[in-house]
């Protein structure tokens, strides 16, 4: 149970693990490598995908997609729920890899650089209703690379879940205005380094 | 079944899905970015981690170590089988990782570089019983990393799990010449991209 100003909000168990487990850095860093992006807790991504499965159920999903690469553990266990199959786009140019394939250029937060992400043709189709999945959204570079790829190879981006948003950064709130059904399981309002401390939006379940 | 010079040889799940997905490129190169590093099958990647639990089901694993990318997918199917934690290797220094890591410089076959490789000291200890699991091996380097990494942490390496070895390659053997416990779930001893043939090496299951 987290105390708020306007009452009891009940936190869902990615709430709790972030602040049993997550650290605050000055920067607004949310460390969460000890259980999902450098180490990660099995039993958490389990349910994480189940959370994600329950979700958007309702959607008539055929492809899991997203990005290398601490995305690419989350987008399975999510995919394993809907039985679909799961693709991660990668960040640079492979000998391994086709000419033939969908491109953006994606900025990244944490490491201040931009790359091309890249996903083969083969993978995506006019067919395919897809969930995107990240474990992070910031400022929404990555996510917003994906979404153009699977508009451009022609199929539907039927949902978005993502694991954490920075509810102060604009990413969250520019996609959502776009239209899409973007699910975050902890959005963070707030942190503070010097106190510890992490709020968490209250959202529905 | 595949037709062998010395008789016939029952091949397991990954070998057909090689021989029926898979596809031979001139330079040695093997394609499995259809179900394997691009796009990704959630039931072969169940099946991939439960065949690994089963071959070192009598070590007492602590921890999977694997490196990013295309490995995260395929130790957390092993990781959630033994129940234990995976880790992965990051391959370029992040500002949201401390400073206190081990490192290693690894080579990479496909990209034609080198990676510094890192993995925090929190997450490997002189206790730790470690699986390193990996979906190529070819010359060995990002293997040999991980294992520096796990003898700098004091934690003995208990047993290698590789998806596909090219046998032609001196990786394999030279890990299993220094006496670690290596195994693949398949071994291409050659391939040949203008007859379109693979030829595993027979094992023993």
């Amino acid at each position: 149970m987290y105390q708020s100003e306007i009452g009891v909000y009940r936190m869902n168990f990615l709430e709790e693990r972030i602040l049993k487990d997550g650290i605050v850095k000055e920067g607004n860093v949310l460390k969460v490598d000890s259980f999902l992006n450098h180490q990660m807790d099995v039993a958490l991504l389990d349910e994480i995908g189940k959370e994600f499965h329950r979700r958007f159920a309702d959607l008539k999903i055929t492809k899991v997609l997203t990005i290398e690469a601490s995305g690419i553990a989350i987008a399975y266990a999510a995919a394993r729920c809907f039985g679909v199959p799961m693709v991660f786009a990668k960040k640079a140019k492979s000998i391994n890899i086709d000419g033939d394939m969908y491109t953006a250029e994606v900025e990244s937060f944490t490491h201040k650089n931009k790359n091309q992400i890249i996903v083969s043709k083969k993978f995506l189709s006019k067919d395919d209703k897809v969930l995107i999945i990240d474990d992070f959204l910031a400022n929404g570079c990555a996510l917003q690379g994906l979404i153009s790829i699977t508009e451009a190879a022609g199929g539907s981006v039927e949902g978005i879940g993502i694991v954490i948003e920075k509810g102060f950064q604009f990413g969250g709130r520019s996609i959502r205005n776009l239209g899409y059904r973007l699910e975050s399981l902890a959005i963070v309002d707030s942190m503070d380094a010097a106190t510890k401390t992490i709020v968490f939006r209250e959202q529905g379940t």
